[in-house]
């Protein structure tokens, strides 16, 4: 404790000292004070990739699991358990599964009160306290989608299975859970979310206009569509037996062409998923990147590369581009990408929380290992 | 300036908000707290990437440069301009130029007494205010070996063709100096350069040991050298015919075992050069990040990995291993790798401030259009 | 000439051993035997790559080239050159250009009886004894699209951009068409194309079978349709957003299960298309071989792989993939690859004889250094 | 048989067809003759892979294993079995077991006749009718590596873990040589080996010349030494800190400048190998080719290459290169590569014929799948 207070104490004089830098040097701040300042934020960073966090008091929690028999019992199993052991807690379950559970709530007073049925159009998630899945990595994505805006902390298990997200196994469910309702205090691994705005053309068909000028004018108005994706975004040239001609830009900044089937950005957490089989490198989670992967690019000297979450980019396919191509977010809302239109990506402001072990980074290299195989040796070479 | 006071007045907020959540509640904080905080940080990073900052006034200035009779002509020449043009400033060169100087410095005693050399074993080059290197990206390696705690600002100029780091065209020389010497507001880009801690297994010859222990044990001690690189750390397995097994530690935690010809960790910065070679990714200069690639790898499960800057990383040779290997920083002090060695690698919290172009995240991707034809197109495919 | 019929002894003497080894050991030939054909057929393979051969009396040429306006000039221009200059010589131009010449034909009596049009419906091709492109290499995939049997010698002229095949510029074509047609001894590339044969499931639809039991009834029977290509046959995913199940057969036996979004079966000719893009190995023409280079493969193990070209290959989508494919030829010909059905690759019989240089196996390595810039340099790296 | 006496008259009267082109013709022959000894090389590749072969009466056995104690027992049980089952055989070991082997062969006059030792430096192995290996890859590539003209029929077994080329089961041995020694009629798969022939560079130290003058005088020239080998020659640069430079030459003439760590020139029973860790392709064993993977090579545009077997390949370090390098034979007898050292590369003479069950293609895929993993699943991807 004496340590912690020690530590804020010189988190404030550095602060304060860099606050008045700020305010004595017009834009400018000194080499020393600069440097400083990256210490300090080189430290911030550290402490805020996986945080114990407080929750607040748990009262609505929210189950996502995909539809096959075998989960359905497992929510039976999940929610009358909750039901019967905490008082104030109200469950949300998929309505698809309403025939299912219909005889066991009419039945039991208690449970028509506190059980109650969400679908994906519904607008009032916001009461949500927990969300908790089961299933794989592809449950996670799903209720990442349903949440475009805050997300609730998520806790999600496997059945058997380990997955890059899904580290707790169902068979300890109870214990889990009991910890997180009856503690409060977690920890979390903050995920970065991309937030990507399309752009539609608005010129008649055929028509064609000044690229630049036109993703130029494009970055401070209203997007057509947002989405909040956790893996990645990808385009791709669907049916089209041609190449795919993206112009891609850094903070309104022109940077290059890329002629490709398709593209991935990809984040941090998507960094095992398609960018992956695409020749993308593996990322830590805790670094906030944003992963730009050709896929079967023309060019050879196309590399895949790898952008600090706090820039902005902008893609777009040129008039001159032979073909139109599609774009999809976490591997939904597929929709066409024509001539002229784009997508601004950035960090989003809403990540997601997932709950995590205390030894949380960890669970990466385990689900590698597991996962992947990852330098899994090979026997022998040569000699 | 209004709105710099109220991002001023904001960001006081915030930071007050939260020392007081660390205070009030324990290291735990709230789920917003931890949201806003997430955001405040990207916010920051993104603040210290690219900085205007304000140089002290310069008075030293050392210039570095290949020793090659062109390189001399210049070095003259810039010298010459410097001691007539600026009178209270001292020149410091490379002291194997000596003899090239001493006529031209004996015949004027301005120039005997504003003239001195530096060589490569001084410890006194902490007076230096400025950097200048004339050359390639090897001259600012140079440089950075040079100041291995903490680096003057560095003003780079190539001489002819383009550098990732050396941006400034020779012929702009005197513009460019004079206005860094005369307005002092400059913008660098700021490079994160590793920490590399050498510890030496002091077992008997043949003689081994429980690795995890020992590693676990040397992670507080201290080292028996250290070196900052700019580039890259390398290890290799050098005349040995068979494969290097090495183990990958971070923050204390046994990750992985890598089999292969070597193994390279990479800076950002040094994202365009060994590690581009043998297979990394592309990295954005403004992203803290370590790059982990591995050359000619067993597994074909192998992948080159991104690691937060903020990581500790620890690798060492076995006592498995078959062989044994060699360890370079920045591709100097090369030195035997024995079976026990390890080396610690982390963020140094002595980065390299290269001065840059008003515009400065144009000069990476003008690096790798001109230097690497990154995505440049092939002409046709099939159809 | 001395030279030749003592080689020609020797290559009795082996081939009159090798027959009677054959007839006294039954099936099984001794070591020495072996060994000795090993030798001989190496050295077949040498002679038979890149061969001098004698042209029978060039009577009917056929003109190809893509419909826009320069090239109908261009094509115009070669007609009349031919036309006035070989009065036994028949010209057969594509008849979507009809329009552009009917003027010019009706005029001339002697146009009128040798200019004709072809369209690709024509079965009688057969009568043509030399094809002259003009274009890139596209032209020449149309071309050999346009011929799924026997093709003739083909000659090809670019326009001022070298191709892989594309080897004469059109700025020499009387010279060399002169050359071809008056001595009729040229030089020939031999290109192997595959032979594509698509086989279809015919259960009901949503029934399944034994996937290894339908292919191995299937490897003897009529085939639905065949293609024959000169680059690739390409499968892919098409609209679908999941990943492609497909299982590889050689020789009648099961290899490996693949997952991914398509797969390229590719000549050697193909691989400075689009099996270069997806990772695959550039192969020399000479080498006949089969490329099989998966296309953003799930698997961290997939690897591109290269087959030789008198092995059979049998590829199919089985019923426990996700979702199902397409399939198309030298990027034409795009058909649906339902659950089930599959496709048979082999050496075609009828390969593509591209005339070329007399010093022919620098064609395609001017082309690797020209279209693809291969191994050029890259200024410095670290020291 | 009746249709193999068909196949025979079919294939005379091709061949007759052929000499009677190559006769009357004088070097050129006919577009029909052209296609028909395409078609009829490719058959002719496709018998000679995996053979049949009728071996000689077998009476000298030469064991090779390496010398650990394990392997020293399984000798002297397969020595035992063999010396008691069959009177007429001879057997040869390491001479190294010497020691281990004296009691037992003093005791036992028939021992005494019929056990001899080998060391690697005798010249008369030339009486050895079979090799039988125990142990893994490595003991066949040394015992190709003894034998650098023409090798014996090799047997070989592994003692538990599959190898690429180790196929039989030691457990097995006493059925699976019984069968080779008794029926004499056996399978064996052809594989290539490279015959690499260096020359030095008889200039003074630091006289330069004319790098493709000198190479192109030496093509006729006698080499200072060859070795054979059975995966890949690969040259290195040992300790030197920087980038080597190679220029290659097929068939005489130069084909393109090479800047990396080093090179590997690798047969396809090397595919698996370090050609497989540097990013080269998998070449199945049946294809005589030559793989050329550059190691961590500079440019962008590298890739690793496949060329045809009966190409002709030569290396050499250029005067300009900044460093020499290193060159090894399938890991052994490494030595210096000079500025103007060359070495020449060819298919040899002399393959290997390693024996291989009846379904021998099988052999390899297994291989892949047991030993590298190949294409094994990975669970699942995002939605």
């Amino acid at each position: 404790m004496a340590n912690k207070n020690q530590n804020l104490l010189h988190f404030r004089v550095v602060m304060i000292e860099h606050m008045q830098e700020i305010i004595n040097g017009g834009d400018s701040i000194s080499v020393r004070a600069l440097i400083n300042s990256y210490n300090h934020a080189l430290n911030e960073n550290r402490n805020m990739t996986e945080r114990d966090i407080q929750l607040d008091i748990i009262r609505h929690i929210m189950i996502v699991t995909k539809p096959d028999l075998k989960l359905i019992d497992y929510t039976r199993e999940l929610m009358t358990w909750l039901i019967e052991s905490y008082h104030q807690i109200h469950i949300y379950v998929d309505c698809n599964f309403k025939n299912n559970f219909d005889e066991m709530i009419s039945e039991h007073e208690e449970y028509n009160n506190r059980c109650h049925f969400w679908n994906t159009t519904d607008e009032n998630h916001e009461n949500i306290d927990l969300i908790v899945t089961l299933g794989g990595d592809g449950t996670i994505l799903f209720s990442s989608w349903m949440f475009q805006r805050d997300v609730p902390p998520l806790l999600s298990f496997h059945l058997g299975s380990l997955g890059f997200l899904t580290v707790f196994d169902f068979n300890d469910h109870r214990r889990v859970i009991r910890n997180v309702i009856e503690e409060g205090s977690v920890r979390v691994s903050v995920r970065m979310r991309l937030n990507c705005s399309i752009y539609r053309n608005n010129l008649k068909e055929n028509e064609s206009g000044n690229i630049n000028e036109i993703i130029s004018n494009r970055e401070n108005t209203e997007p057509s569509e947002s989405f909040q994706v956790l893996n990645e975004l990808c385009i791709d040239r669907g049916d089209a037996g041609n190449v795919l001609e993206m112009i891609l830009y850094m903070d309104g900044c022109q940077i290059t062409s890329i002629w490709a089937d398709g593209l991935i950005m990809a984040t941090s957490t998507g960094s095992t998923a398609y960018s992956l089989s695409a020749g993308g490198s593996l990322v830590h989670p805790d670094q906030n990147a944003i992963l730009i992967t050709p896929i079967a690019p023309h060019a050879l000297t196309a590399r895949p590369m790898i952008i600090p979450g706090f820039k902005k980019l902008h893609i777009c396919v040129p008039f001159t581009s032979r073909i139109t191509g599609w774009v999809s977010f976490d591997g939904r809302n597929r929709t066409p990408l024509a001539h002229g239109d784009s997508i601004v990506v950035t960090a989003s402001t809403h990540p997601l929380l997932s709950i995590c072990r205390k030894d949380p980074y960890n669970d990466w290299f385990r689900g590698l290992n597991t996962i992947l195989y990852w330098n899994s040796r090979v026997p022998q070479r040569t000699s």
